[in-house]
């Protein structure tokens, strides 16, 4: 009875502990989509401008991402994620080697959560603007410059894809993490 | 030395009660200042409207919030936001009571980062809009409206610091709960 119930035990633990790699190594392969996705974001912003090919003798018609300052906030905030998910990847490989650390798990829950809203407020500080870019506002007459600006404005919507798409992963990042520490 | 020991262990397990007590009394608190902050958010920006002293004879100058998509979602989002925190009250305070559980407390940490995507979304879209409201923006000839309205632009400005203080608030206790998960 009591050799029985030793080895249901040592299975229950070994479970737990399966899980928790499982998790861990789910975690590694998401940060590195996250880190693809943040940094095509911020090249694909990050690069873009366009000139239009007609112009007066004074004017010459050029949109660039830096013309305004959400953008910019867009590209840095991007950047810095990106950075920061592949610092990560030492921690989260050290997760799957060490699967009942619990300190580590929870700087990166600290550290994930801080990034996320970085991360949610780059992209829809960006959206906000594609949008009126895109539709304009006729209350206070703000134009919709996509009509000229074509090519600028699929470029900076397309961007807005891979920082979504880190935004998401890194919310299951944080639960991944909570879940992982909840079975030590 | 056996008696000894068991004292100490049971002081350990008390200890950590403790914290995990006074880390639900904590996330109680906090929860209900972060829904006064966004209900406070909500309704400044839902009931901001103001009409200019003097109008043509086909128009009258009038600037409403839900002339702004970004502030149509900026109140949705705070109002969600403020819901979801005065439900989780019920299961903060359930956490005051029974400091070891696990499994609700992953359910908060779910939703709080769920929440804190959407609380940091909305108001960083209304924050871009607001600063261009303030600024205008030369390139795409976007005037800044905040010229002719004062009172419209100082009420959507302050209705942001209650969603960013939900938002800070927000990290705060996904980090709580992760520790207090520890804990256990």
């Amino acid at each position: 009875m009591m050799k029985g119930s030793t080895i249901e035990g040592g299975g229950v633990i070994s479970r737990r502990k399966g899980l928790a790699r499982g998790l861990s190594i789910m975690d590694f392969i998401l940060r590195i989509v996250a880190a693809v996705g943040t940094l095509a974001a911020a090249i694909a912003m990050g690069t873009t401008d366009e000139t239009l090919p007609f112009a007066t003798q004074f004017i010459r018609f050029r949109a660039e991402f830096d013309d305004l300052p959400s953008f910019v906030f867009f590209v840095v905030a991007n950047s810095l994620i990106c950075g920061y998910l592949v610092l990560s990847l030492i921690l989260s490989l050290l997760h799957i080697v060490k699967s009942s650390a619990v300190k580590s798990r929870l700087l990166l829950v600290v550290l994930d959560t801080i990034m996320l809203g970085l991360a949610t407020a780059g992209a829809s500080a960006a959206a906000a603007i594609v949008y009126i870019a895109h539709y304009g506002n006729p209350k206070p007459n703000w134009f919709a410059i996509c009509q000229q600006y074509n090519s600028f404005c699929e470029r900076i919507s397309a961007s807005l894809i891979g920082s979504y798409l880190a935004a998401a992963i890194l919310v299951i990042l944080i639960i991944f993490s909570a879940v992982a520490i909840s079975r030590n």
